[in-house]
Parts: C-alpha cells; sequence; structure tokens
C-alpha cells in the first residue's frame, strides 16, 4: 500500500457521496467485482490495507469478507481520469462473489457459465447475499 | 460475437434505465474505462460488434471511437451475479482514454503515472474530450 497514502488525486464522489470501484485481482487481472465507496469506505481501505466497500442496500460499509472470511488484500487503488471511478487491485481469498464463484461475472450475457463455483453460499453464509 | 446474441441473461438497468459497463482488453486484460449503457447502446454493440455507449452528459449515444478512430471491436459480453454490471471484452485500436492514454485508469490515487500516453489529444479531437 506504499503508493496509496498520500492521496494526491482528488476523487470526486457522486451527490450520494459515492464512487464505483472496480476489483481486479493482481495475478490473474480478472475483474471480480464491481461495488462502491464512499470516502470513508476508500480511507478504512488505504489504512487497513484490505478492501471496504458502501453497501447501497444496508446502507453501511462493509469490509470485503467479514462473514465469509474471503478477505481482498489491496495492492494498489487506481483512478481513472475523470477521478470518479476506482480500481482496486487485490489479492482475493478463495472467491469473490457471493454465489461461490472467483468472479462475480462468470457468465457471459447469454448465460454460458465462464468462471468456477469455488464455495458453497448456504455453507459459508448465514444469509444469502453478502 | 457468436456467444452474445442469444441474451439469456435478463438485464437489470437502473431508475435511469442504464447499466455500469467495465471494458477490459481481452489481451492484455487492463481495465480500460467505465462507462454506461442503455439497453439500444447494449443492443447495438451486440449487433455491430463495436463497443457503444450511453453517453450521461451529452445525453446520447455514442460509439467509442466514433470521433478518435479508436473504436473497441467487443469479442464478448460478461454479466455479474446480479445482472447489473456489464464487461466488454475487447480489442482497442490506439488508446482507449480521451487524454491519449492507453487505459483512464492511468494514474495511481497518489498521482503516480502507469500508463503510456498513446496520442496527443489537440491532434486527435476537434473538442477537448470525447
Amino acid at each position: 500500500m506504499k503508493d496509496v497514502e498520500s492521496g494526491l488525486v482528488e476523487l470526486s464522489f457522486d451527490e450520494q457521496g459515492l464512487i464505483p470501484v472496480i476489483t481486479q485481482d493482481h495475478e490473474t487481472k480478472d475483474v471480480l467485482m464491481l461495488a462502491y465507496a464512499t470516502r470513508e469506505a476508500v480511507d478504512l481501505t488505504q489504512k487497513s490495507g484490505y478492501a471496504h466497500y458502501y453497501s447501497r442496500s444496508r446502507k453501511k460499509i462493509w469490509k470485503k469478507g467479514e462473514e465469509s472470511g474471503n478477505l481482498q488484500k489491496v495492492y494498489e487503488i487506481r483512478v481513472d481520469c475523470d477521478a470518479d471511478t476506482l480500481i482496486y487491485i487485490v489479492s482475493q481469498q478463495c472467491a469473490a462473489c457471493h454465489t461461490g464463484h472467483w468472479t462475480c461475472f462468470y457468465r457471459t450475457i447469454s448465460g454460458k457459465i465462464i468462471a468456477d463455483r469455488l464455495f458453497e453460499p448456504d455453507k459459508v453464509y448465514n444469509k444469502s447475499n453478502e
């Protein structure tokens, strides 16, 4: 996390105070998920070195893997030209998706499955969805 | 585009009729940009084989590269678990970013430049921003 601490790029949050975050595996370069963060979630990510997001449905900050144990260690945070989207470059434990798949993008638009299921959600979550 | 034509996954558009689209290079697996699409933009992408998006600022559909010539040939469209985010897997001509960089994510959050600039925007665009 050496080069993400100074925070020189001024981020642009939307009217709800959110910024979309793309999560990408640092080894495979697979895109794992898209989520949202608040300023506080980004700060917590930088301070802890683990991915934090803001859940729009539960209206609270969540540390990825806090229930499943499938944490995301963050190596770098990247920002786009308009400073209104981030990428967390991570090392993903086990799998990113609450369905048990390695990536949330486990299907093509035609429904073809293109990623492995690495765990059974019923055995990992008390609730059906993280 | 063989496996994106049947459209079996029912997409979930937001209240503005938009869905976020992550664009990823098919060879390098670099994430190039995040943009938004309407149903019509997705359909045009599937029909033409080239990336189409919806510009929220200009309030119209745009074919990526229509001005710069830097088209994105789309090989596959992927959809996430909630069917509310897409990935366009593309072959990017020249560079994706209107700044001339290969990817819009050419900086870390601390401002370090991590991607090449491949063209001079002033020589490519009549306007300052595609």
